[in-house]
This record gives C-alpha cells, sequence and structure tokens, in this order.
C-alpha cells in the first residue's frame, strides 16, 4: 500500500506520524471518506468545504488548496493502480508539545489513504445503542472529527448483540444517526431525516438525498419507527436498506421502492 | 526528549506510529497523564486500574503487565536525567485495516513520554462553556479516552474569553467539570464535587480527595457556584483554586482555607 503523507507518496511502512502528533495525543483533528469510482472522485468539493468548515471551528487552515488535493488522491490512485475505493483523508492540527490549549501556529499534518470498495453491503439489521449516546450539543457531532468513541461503542454492541449496524440516540432520547451513516425513514409516503440540531452528521450522501427526494428534515423518535413503511442509512459509500430494528422489522423486513429508486439515482 | 514506544526508548526523532494506528485514525485509544515527583510516580496503581477498566470498556487489553510499566517509566525518567515532570501514557488498538469495528486480535501500541512540570499555576478564572457539553451519557466520560475533543474547544473558548480554565456543563445543564480538572465546591462547610453520573471523570487526584476532605458527591448547577465560599480544581499535577467565574468571584476572590489546607495534605 502506498499513503501520501504531507506532499509525498511513500510506501505505508515507511510513512510516520510524529508520537506528538495531536492527531494522535488528542484527536485533534478532522478526516472526510470519499468515494473513488471508474477513476472519479465523488462530491470532493462538498466534503472538502466540510472538511474547511470543520478546521474552521477547530481553529486551524487546510494546508494545501483543494485543487492540489484533489491532484493528490489522483496521484495516489494512479500510484496504486486503482480505479475505485474508498478514500480517506485525516488532518491533523500536527505535533506539538504537550498542553490542551493548542500552539499558535501550528504545522497540520495531511494524511490520504486509499482502500478497496469492498463488496457492497446487504440490507442491514440494527439495534438502537444502549451503551452510549450522541451529544448533539457538541460541534463534534457536525463535522466528521477524529473523536468517534461513541459510534466505535456502539458498532461494538451492535456486533456484540448481532447485529449489522447501531442507530444512537441523542441525550434527549431522540434518534441522531447510525454509525457510519444517516438515517432516513419513509412515513406516509414522506422521506425523513433527524436534522443536525438532533446530532446527526451533516452527511455529503445525507444533503443530496435530501435533495434528490425531496425529503423533510424532522425529529424522529425510536417509536416513530414502527410507522415507516421502509428505511435507509446514506453514506459516502451509498445506499443500504435497514430492514429491521431491535428486531422488528420496517415495514415489510426488506428493501423498499424508494431505496431502489434512490441507488438508481446517486449510485 | 527520548520515548518509550512499545518496549524501546527511542529518540522522539526516530519514534515512528504507523499511519493506520487506530489512535490517530479513530482516536481508539485512552491516556494517563501521570506526576513524577522527587523520583517517584504518584498513584501509578490508580492511573493503571483506570487504564485497565478503560481498555476493558473498548474490549483490547493493555499489552505489557503493570510493574513492566512502572519500570519503563523509570527507565525514561532515567534516560532523560529528569526526577520530576509529568509522564503521560498513551495506549492505542494499534495499527488495522480501514474499518470502525476493531480487528478480533489487536496489537496495540503503547507509548511514554515525560515533559517538564512547568511552573504551579495560579489561581484559576474560569468560563463556563457555551460552544459545548459534556457527555455524560457516554462511556467515554468515565475514561480517559483520547476523544477530548469537547475539553479542546471549551479551552480555546476559554483562552479567547481571556480565562484560564472553563467548566463544562452536561447535557441536563448541571456542572461536569473542567476540561483538565475536575470540581470541588465548598457550600456552607461541606465540600462538593459532581457525580460521574453527570460527567464528572473520575480521576485519580478526585477521589484522594473526597477521602480526605470527606467531601460529597452531589449534583451541582451553575447557580451553587454563587453560594460557594471558595473551589478549586484537582488533577494528577495538583490543586488549583477557582477564584472566579464568568467574572463573578468564588467566596472572597482568593485561594480559600480548604485549597490551602488541601494542597498541605495532597501536596
Amino acid at each position: 500500500m502506498t499513503v501520501w503523507l504531507n506532499g509525498s507518496l511513500l510506501d505505508e511502512g515507511e510513512a510516520r506520524i510524529d508520537p506528538a502528533d495531536r492527531g494522535l495525543t488528542l484527536a485533534d483533528g478532522l478526516f472526510e471518506t470519499l468515494r473513488l469510482k471508474d477513476g472519479k472522485i465523488r462530491h470532493l468539493a462538498a466534503h472538502l468545504a466540510r472538511l474547511h468548515a470543520g478546521a474552521a471551528c477547530l481553529g486551524f487552515h487546510v494546508p494545501l488548496p483543494d485543487k492540489e488535493i484533489g491532484q493528490a488522491m489522483t496521484a495516489l490512485a494512479k500510484a496504486q493502480g486503482q480505479q475505485d475505493g474508498v478514500l480517506r483523508l485525516t488532518l491533523t492540527r500536527g505535533p506539538a508539545r504537550r498542553g490542551l490549549l493548542p500552539p499558535a501556529e501550528p504545522h497540520p499534518t495531511l494524511l490520504l489513504t486509499l482502500a478497496p470498495a469492498g463488496a457492497e453491503p446487504g440490507p442491514a439489521r440494527a439495534i438502537i445503542a444502549t451503551v452510549t449516546r450522541r451529544n448533539e450539543f457538541s460541534p463534534a457531532s457536525r463535522f466528521k472529527t477524529l473523536n468517534v468513541m461513541d459510534a466505535l461503542l456502539a458498532r461494538r454492541e451492535a456486533a456484540a448483540r448481532g447485529a449489522d449496524e447501531a442507530l444512537l440516540l441523542n441525550s434527549q432520547g431522540r434518534l441522531a444517526e447510525g454509525t457510519i451513516a444517516n438515517l432516513f425513514v419513509v412515513i406516509d409516503g414522506e422521506v425523513l431525516t433527524p436534522p443536525v440540531a438532533d446530532g446527526a452528521l451533516p452527511g455529503v450522501m445525507r444533503a443530496e438525498v435530501i435533495d434528490r427526494l425531496s425529503a423533510s428534515v424532522a425529529p424522529l423518535n425510536p417509536a416513530d419507527l414502527a410507522a415507516a413503511s421502509e428505511a435507509f442509512l446514506t453514506n459516502a459509500n451509498g445506499i443500504r436498506a435497514l430492514v429491521a430494528v431491535e428486531n422488528r422489522p420496517i415495514g415489510g423486513g426488506h428493501e423498499g421502492p424508494v431505496t431502489v429508486r434512490l441507488k438508481g439515482l446517486v449510485g
């Protein structure tokens, strides 16, 4: 595997992250996951716009112009001979001396990796996580920061309980999202997804789906799932049917017609 | 600077963290901060007990027996010729392929660093953070995981507003703790500190102070600060007076008698 690190294409085994990097010591950074398909990077501008917004919230700058980031991704894909895959961009505030307060002049670390896309996952069966909740009060719920512990704990709970995915409640007990995907439900023919104010990550694919399906952003409670005729999960990798939650089928318990149609639209 | 990384004492510039380390990519790890004083590591057993509890929650193991961790810390201190300082232990789940779900057999990364202790900080003036809140629903609030973004954002807000520290509210609006320290207040002669259930980290120094002062664990609201005759912050580095919050003095606005006495007890 080749990685792109701070301007250089390197063999994975030679790339070195400084032990003092605040991305490692304090999760002081951001990431983006992007789909490479048929040699094209999907939604690059939208992902980088969110990256810039996150960096502004954290108080540092993306160290490379957007155009050059795109070029670096293309160079990485070429070096690995891949036309398809999952790109990951990791941006940290870089190495610093001890202390929570960041240095005034950081030297950010920018890392790009490219993994195989993997097979398209089948319909998902989810639990509602009990081990933790999503903190909708935190700006970290509105950007893709490296702080994904709650999603990780929920995903481990799902695996332990034999499920594919976990839905996270927010602090008020409303549905926020999945561990790596946004949640959509169809109720009385209307497509609904939880608001960012309830802890939903403003996903790039979420925005596209809201637009394509004229979906409504609305608070959702776990009880609302019983009224749904179908549900699906969205992220940069695409659309995945959600067919059961806590062993109760959603609608007919199989991929629904809106999900099928959506896959045709954004696939 | 020398660091200890996975069994080796290395020059800081030679120590290498793998870009695929889940500590970097997913903040999938823990840390502990310990005080080295007069050549002795303070509260080593209590810190390692919390580390083990955190690793158990995350589902992996500390890769070295406690005794050897202590020996490694001593070797690091010797290599740097330091009798005093701040030790930091960072434990991650180690390198892994892409994906939120951890590998079944991780190869954890264990990193030890030692920084100068720095001068004892003066009395603190704090804000109450508005930018974020502490997620008391998350197990991450009960262990020292690498996910410290909320503390970091609150600390940046404090700096921007000219304060030394920030107090974090939990999702219900109750006081949880500071960004790097637990909070204690004295009201009507009684010493009080917020419960872990409200988002307070179960700090090693917090436990010692509760014991030494026969303090009570009790929910605290911001309004309670007005009734406090004094307040202080505690962490592995020691005790620090909290003399004002949101520009309103606590008690007389200077280090109080309980704080002075406590410093003598645990110093």
